[in-house]
Formats: structure tokens, C-alpha cells, sequence
């Protein structure tokens, strides 16, 4: 989204981000909206006009209704027409129970690629080793001697050489990581400033990160963003606003964008993720209903109407 | 829990709020929470000595699971051993589809009272009998003319005399209200300084709503507060902090209480209330996996060990 | 701004709210906002046509500058104006230290009234007594004992029959109901589920409690809704949009929502009072910075420019 | 606070964090906290006994008043004992107007090191160049076209080698970053995935961001944190919990922690920095009230009393 249109000297067009810009190359440059400098932007219209006095008309609100069953309904239509969705997540994910949830997501090939920071690959090996994460029992309660464990998971997996490594040698041996391992579903795992460790295939640098992330944002045919504002906005920043159908139209790209609060999903769409949908709830629960809607939806597809 | 201890002529204690305390009452006074003046004050002591270092310690907190089976089982005990659950609601629960969850509770007889206040019999009825809450559709869409629905609504109500005679009339033919009147639920319906309306049941003197809670609160051997400050800290005044059990012991009145944001329950707690134990998410879908580990758990009890 | 347009048997029109109307009364009724049902509905437009990619667009955000100088040049031109400020407030604004602030406000005649709960007037008056709010000291240490001096201030008040009383016995010698009756500020008090107490002057039937608002929200000519979600509702519901200018022009009745998250500014908006401005700011930084401002701009317009 | 205590060859002990930690090290190592292992870990006590009833007891709350005077007192303190106090801040402080204050701060001695990320930055020279930050007016509006203005700044910035040299050369002329490059305050910019550019100075690597912060809060003693989460965290993992006086005795290093929500301070302090003093506002409010009472205290301080 954030990026130059370049001109190639083979007569290509490419859309470069800033840090890929070189002296040199041919940018196009503009600011009228309305083509007059012969660049031409456009946006879905949302404006309606349906009179100006209604209730419930805030953008993104904990009181309005979440629809699962559509959300559902697109993650089984983007699995039937071979979509790439990508995941971004949080640790929070992974600090709940929704962490079965997410393996169950990638074992049955509803995530394209999972887009992450270092903690939540953490977290998840903790739990998988130890049953804790940051130290906190599954029932939530602060184990004495806990805050230390994450710093042994990630020792285990650097004494193992790599996350991938450890997964094969059994000591990891359940959970998200594993699960994406072993059904070899691509992930990103970059650094941010707040790291312990950091475990292998961390990227530490960002402009690299954001690199490895643009390789899956531009594949991307849908994008689900839980319980993260940095990541949500990293990869909102990438992700193009449309995806083009078979038969060569345009459809805005899905961009579901879960969060405890507003502020989050109003945050991504102040930063130009405009066709950012909100759901304001707790990531475990989203993780479950969603699951389960996709279970019902699932046995519904397979049972023939008479 | 904020109440006086009186002594009555007849030689007998009563615990009564200062609203009651007449002129001339026998009100036991002291300060010492030893019993150095003849009180003595007890509460469960939740310290712990397990060292200084923890993490997450924190008494609420979204990053913490929530334990979805051990209050489905407790809902199953209560109802197994006669108990009374008060359930206290805001209206998220009827703005979102969580309706159709609260419904299956009060017909499962999960629910001894509902305490609310007089907008969600509005939104509940206003759903009956247009399909909308506060004029928004179920899928979260701002209908046009909309917002005078509600009004419509209460006026329906109020020319059949009453929630239960609408109920009877069939013009409130689903829902919440309508499972609570077909059912026999009591339920008591306070008025707030910012209702319109309001509906006929609906206790508009604050002094005479708190006696008609208070009938409740006095019977509770459970209480789940969802989605509401104001009638949560109300029920949290007046709710007693210990049940008796049948061999005379005494346990923690279960306390939940359900809110999108940890604001509410530490203010619940900074009240008094301190055995409440927080659930950080959306009042929707914690009623609909509440519901999914109920309907699980009696599956499971039905199921004869082999 | 809830309510109907009744024509009175004398040829008279009056806008009345639903609980005033009576069998008989001849309502004003249409749907349609565009006039082809003789009613005309007018909104200013905020839309705008400035192009389709802006940043920062959304309507509240914490991340949004605070234009202090304008509300304090709005509070002085309605100060100088003669205009019927209401001030709108919840507790929050008397356990913190902003109670000295808002006696500031009062006695430099800032304020045409003032409405809140009975929490504003326990806390305030708890604070004169005894130098705590809900047994917390001004420094924010929860004080031993200090749970129950709340309902010795109650006591207090009721044992001197009234507020004004207390005051007038010295009992109340300090801040916002002693500034509020020793300057002749009205003040509307009305009563809540949660409420302990009450206190004398306030107005505990709910219907009763609006009509004593009313009479203020009619007058208003600018409105200030602090720390409170329930009263600001309340209020928005009867504040009318617009202000009668002397010249017969209209313009929008200046509304001030203080809150610690969008959610009450975007709550209230979604229940009609579109005018709102909202300001995502603690309660007692609010008010010291305001009063701050309008220190500053009495000082600038008392020099004259050379 | 998240380190290893390592034996040197030569006798001495270090504290080293994880990433520094070489195979061979002798690394103190014990689970118990009680010194039965030969390690004794020590905290400050802050539990207390005064009674099981109390009110207001949460350790972090929007409702709790924020001691300025206090924070006024140990800024002072700091500097006149030659102190090191570090700022942490988010961009947040100047999207708002706290920008000129932040400016105030550090041209009056009170600010150490500034530790922050690249968006701070860019939005602060953005504001320089063009007034605006992330295309939003100083009165909170977004312009059309604004949304690119931060990326012309960061292009002006690296057309000048580094922001010293665009400060030098006038295209920097105002100011946090100006401020700090005139008044020889060090600075440390860390990158994260989200961000666009990044300007010159920004370290990328967060391996090569933590050891570049490290340098600072090594030698900090206070420290002040203002919105921001991730830089937050991150400081805090790596600030030492005491500071020693000149006359050999520790004393607890001060930690403020500023944040719209009381989740941040809940987080911070969920993660190991237990001395964190959280305070619930607005940045903008509090910066300005904080400047306010710090010039108010130098008056005072200066005032020979009589």
C-alpha cells in the first residue's frame, strides 16, 4: 500500500517500497486525486445515502454483532479456490487456549503463512515443553519459578540449532510451530526491540523482516490479524487493498482485524488499511467460535440439500 | 456486603442495608478488624508464599485463559443441587446475537432471576419485533429510519399493559423476555437515568429497585455479571460474599463477572466484591462457548464411564 | 432531542419527550427525512471533498491533539455572553484532585449548572470531611478503615436534613456542593441502582430525576459531560443540536465529552448526539489544563493590545 | 532485570543479558529464592497489614490521582544531583501538542538519553518541515494530500545523510530531534517492522537497537515512560530495579510509566518491572501538567522562605 510506482528501462512498471527505491529510477509522481496529473486513484465508495439520522453508525464497535458464519464461509471458499490467507498474530494467542485452535487452522489448510514476532514462537515451545507460557499455568495462575522458563525453551531450541531442528528431535513436539513444521506451511518470524533470546529464525533486522514478510503480504488473497497492533500495521502497510479474480476483476482483499479494543483496528484503518474489518473480542474466543463455525460450515457444504 | 449488623427487640441479628436502618436500631459499631472491639471480621486469605519473583501477576487480565469448563461445570452443580443463579445483564448481550444463547440458558433452567435494566428488555423486545437493536441489523448494518425502532417498540408494549402481556398477546414472540415469562423466571427490570420509555415493569424509584433486587440477591448461590458496570457493582453491593452449604460450611458465593475491557472488574472489586473473578472478553461470545461447554459438559455426565 | 412534535389545542407546537406524551396528543409522524411527508429534517454536513487517501480520519482518537484554547475561549465568550453553561460529571472527576478545579469553575462563574449522581456529591462531600475518597487519600493509598467513611459523610448530611444545610452548619466546608450552594449554582442530583445512601437532595425515581434535568438541558446553551457515561447519555438525549442565536441563526450547541476511551464519546455519538467532540484525556488533567487555559486567556484579553 | 550473572576468568561477576551469554561462561544458576542454593534474591516488601477491608486497593487506576508535585520533586532532585534520567516515548507525544514541552524538558536539563523508535522521529521532523504529523493538522484534522508528507520528510532527511546534518544544515529547525542534536542530548532510534523509511540514525537490528539502549539504561537513574508499549517493555527488561547512592545504599529506581489505559502499566509490570508507577492520561495532558509543576517547583525552590 505504501509504495512508489517505478518505471522499469525494459518498459515494466513495478510497485517498489521506499526502501527499495534507487537513485536513478522513474517515479511517479502526484498529488491531484482526480487523474489530472495522469495518475489515477481509486477506492471502493462507501458513502451511502440513506438520510442522515441513524443510530450504530460508528465504524468499529464492541456492541455490534460479529458474523462468523461469514467469516467462515470465506476462509472455506479461499481453501476451495486454492487462496493464500495469511495469519498475523500476537502472543496472546498463543497465553490462551486458542493456541489448539491455531494448530487445528493449520492442520486442516486454512493458513497460506503465518506472519509473527519472536514471542509468539516462544510462548508456543514454552507451552509445549514446560505446559506453561510466561510462566502461567493453562488455568492462568502465576507458577512460582515460571519466569524463568521461557528463557530455557529458548535455549533448548538454540542448543538444537533451529526451530525446525528442534520440532524434528522431538522436543517440540505439539503446538503451533510444530504443526506448521510439520505440514511445512512457510512462517516469518521477525524481532522486535522487546525480544529475549531470540530463537534461529528470528530475523532481528527489520528491513529484512519486512522483506521476508512481503514475499507472503503479495501472495496474499486474504489476511487475518489477531491480537496485534504491530504486526497488524507491518503488514497492513503491505498488503495490497485488492486482489484480482480469474477472470481479471478486481476484489477487495479480506482483512479481518481482531482485537480486545477500538483503538487497535482504528489505529489500521488511520493508517490506510481502509478495508480493515473490525471485531472487538478476547483472541481465544474469536479463535473458538470461528473454528467451530467453520466445523458447522464444513459438515454443511458435505451434506447434499434434498 | 455494605450493610449493618442490627440487633432487633426479639433478641434476633439482622444483616440490613442503611437505607433500612430506622431510628433507634441497635446498629453494632467498630473499627478493629481483630476483634479487640467484639467483631470479628474473616475473609479468605489468598496470599501465598511462593517466592517474590512471578510474572503475570496481575488479578485481571485479557492476556490470562479463560476456564470455559470449570464454570460450565459449576453451572451444572448449581442446577444439579437446586441453587439459584442470578444472571446480571447488560444490553451488549442483546445488541450482539448472544440473545439467542441467553434464551437456551433461561429455558435450560440455568437462570434462577434475571436482574437488568429496563434497555435490554427494549433491544430484546425492539429484536422481536422488527429484527433490529437500536435500529442496527443482526449483521452490525445501521438500517435507515432505524432508530426510532425501539421507541416503536416500547410503545407496543406499553398499549398491551405489560411485558407479560405482550408475551401472552404473542406480539413479543421470541427471545429473551419472552423465554423468561414463559418459563416463570422472575426477573426485575431498574430504571436509569438515561432510559426512554420506559417499559411498564420497569422499577423507576432507585430505592424501591434495589428492594426488588435485593429479594434475589439474598436467595444467590452463584452470580454471573455480563456486560454491565452499573448493575454489576449494584448485584456486587448487595450480594453476600459466602453460601452456606447443607452441612453448614460455608463457601465463596462463585462470582463472574464479564466485561470487554479489566476496568470494570478491578472497579468491581475497588468495591467490595472481591471474590469476583474477571473474564476479559466479548459478552457474544462468551455466551455462545459458555453454552458450547455446557451443552459438552452434559454430553459427558450423560456418558456412563466404560 | 428524543421526543415528538405535539401540536397543543391552542395552535402551539411543543417538543415533548415519549413519557410526557399523552392519549390524545396530536404527534408529528413520518419516516421519510427528505420532506415528502411534510417534515423536514436538517443536519449540518461534515462531509468533505478533499480526495479518497487521508491518514487520521477517524472521529476520536487519544492520538488527536486536545484544542484546549478554543474550549477555553467558548467557555469565556459564554461566560461573557451571558450562556447557560451545564456541566455534566461523573466521580471520577472527585477522586482525583480535579475537585479543586471544578471549585475553581463554580466560583468564577463558569458553570449554569451542574448535574451528576449521587457518587459526585458522596465523594465530594466524603473529601470535605474526612480528606478521602472512598478511603483513599489524596496521594491514591487505599486508607484502613477507610471503606466505611463514605456512609459516615452520608450520615452526616441526613443527620443536617440536606446539603445546603450541611453546608450552611459548616459541616461541609469545602469544594464542589459547598461551592455550588454557597455561590447559588443549581444542581440536579439523581440516584442510581448502584448508589449507597442516598443522600438527601437526591432525586431517586428516575422519571422524576430526568424532568429536574430537563428543566437545565432547555436552558443549556453549551454543555461540558466529564468522566461519566451514564449522565452523558442521559443528557445527550435531552440536549437540544442547536442554540438559538440573538440574531435568530442557529448554531450547534457546543458539546464537550471528557473520557478515558473513545468508547464513551463513540457510544454517545451513536445514540444521536452527533455534535459531540471528544476528548480521550484523564478526568483531573482535563480539568487542570482547561482551567489553566482559561487563566491564560483572561489574562490575554484583560491586555490590551498595543 | 532479564540477565545472567556470569563468573569472569578474572574473578569479577557481570551481569550479562541472554544474547551475550558465550558457551563456556559460568552462569550462577538456582531455582530457589529463599538462598538455600547459595543465591539470594531480594525485593522490596510492599505488602502491608492493615486490615482485609479496604476499598480502592488496585494497583493501577484511571481513578486514582496522579501525584504531579511528587514527579516534579524527583525530576528536580535528579538534576541537581547530576542524574541520568532516560525518556522513553512514543510517537503518540507528538501526534499531540506535547511536543514543545518534551522540547522544554530537554533544553532545560531534565532529559538523559532519549530512547525511542523511527516513527517518533519522522512524526516530529514531519511536524518541523510541514506541521503536520502523519498528514494530521496541529488541530487534529487530516489533509488532503498529508498522508505522504512523512515519507517526503524522511526523503529530505536522508538527502541530508542524517538527521544532525539536516539539523545543521536548517531543514530541521524546530523541535524534539533539533533540541536534542543542539543541546548534545543522546539519542537512540531502534526500527521496528512496521516502519516506514527508516531515517539514517535508526539502528534496524534489534540485536544491535537492545545493546545500543543497554549503554543508557545502564547508567540511568530514573527513568520515564511515555506512551508506549513496546519501547516500554523493552526498557524495562533491561532496567536495573535499584540505583545505588553516593553513600553505598540502594534505592529503588524510579519508573513512571505514563499510558491511556491501565493495560500497558499492568503489562509492564506483568513482565518482571514490579516498581513501574503507572499513571493513567493522556500524553499531551501529561507532559504539559508535569512542566507545569516543575516550573512551579524551580519558583518555589528559588523563593528563600521567610
Amino acid at each position: 500500500m505504501d509504495a512508489s510506482l517505478v518505471l522499469e528501462r525494459n518498459g515494466t512498471l513495478w510497485i517498489r517500497e521506499g526502501r527499495r527505491v534507487r537513485r536513478g529510477d522513474l517515479v511517479a509522481v502526484g498529488r491531484a486525486e482526480d487523474g489530472s496529473e495522469g495518475i489515477y486513484v481509486h477506492s471502493l465508495d462507501d458513502s451511502d445515502d440513506e438520510g442522515e439520522f441513524r443510530f450504530m453508525t460508528s465504524a468499529v464497535s464492541r456492541e455490534k454483532p460479529i458474523d462468523y458464519l461469514l467469516m467462515a464461509q470465506m476462509l472455506l471458499d479461499e481453501r476451495d479456490r486454492g487462496g493464500y490467507p495469511i495469519w498475523v498474530t500476537g502472543p496472546a494467542l498463543v497465553h490462551s487456549r486458542a493456541r489448539a485452535d491455531m494448530v487445528w487452522f493449520i492442520e486442516n489448510r486454512f493458513v497460506g503463512a503465518l506472519l509473527a514476532g519472536n514471542a509468539v514462537a516462544v510462548h508456543d515451545i514454552e507451552a509445549s515443553i514446560f505446559g506453561t507460557t510466561l510462566g502461567m499455568t493453562q488455568s492462568g495462575v502465576a507458577s512460582s519459578g515460571g519466569h524463568g522458563l521461557h528463557m530455557r525453551a529458548i535455549n533448548q531450541v538454540r542448543a538444537a540449532g533451529s526451530i525446525a531442528a528442534a520440532v524434528k528431535a522431538g522436543i517440540v513436539a505439539n503446538g503451533i510451530m510444530h504443526a506448521l513444521v510439520t505440514h511445512d506451511v512457510p512462517f516469518v518470524l521477525t524481532g522486535s526491540i522487546r525480544d529475549d533470546g531470540p530463537l534461529p529464525e528470528v530475523i532481528t533486522d527489520n528491513i529484512a523482516g519486512q522483506d521476508a514478510m512481503k514475499k507472503h503480504t503479495t501472495k496474499a488473497t486474504m489476511a487475518i490479524l489477531v491480537a496485534t497492533a504491530l504486526h497488524a500495521i507491518a503488514t497492513g502497510n503491505m498488503l495490497p487493498a485488492f486482489v484480482t479474480n480469474d477472470d481479471g476483476t478486481l476484489r477487495e482483499l479480506p482483512t479481518i482485524c481482531v482485537d480486545s479494543s477500538e483503538f487497535v483496528v482504528s489505529k489500521l484503518k488511520d493508517r490506510g488499511t481502509h478495508q480493515a474489518f473490525g471485531v472487538v473480542t478476547n483472541a481465544q474466543d474469536f479463535m473458538h467460535i470461528l473454528r467451530l463455525y467453520v466445523e458447522r460450515e464444513i459438515t454443511a457444504r458435505a451434506t447434499p440439500n434434498t
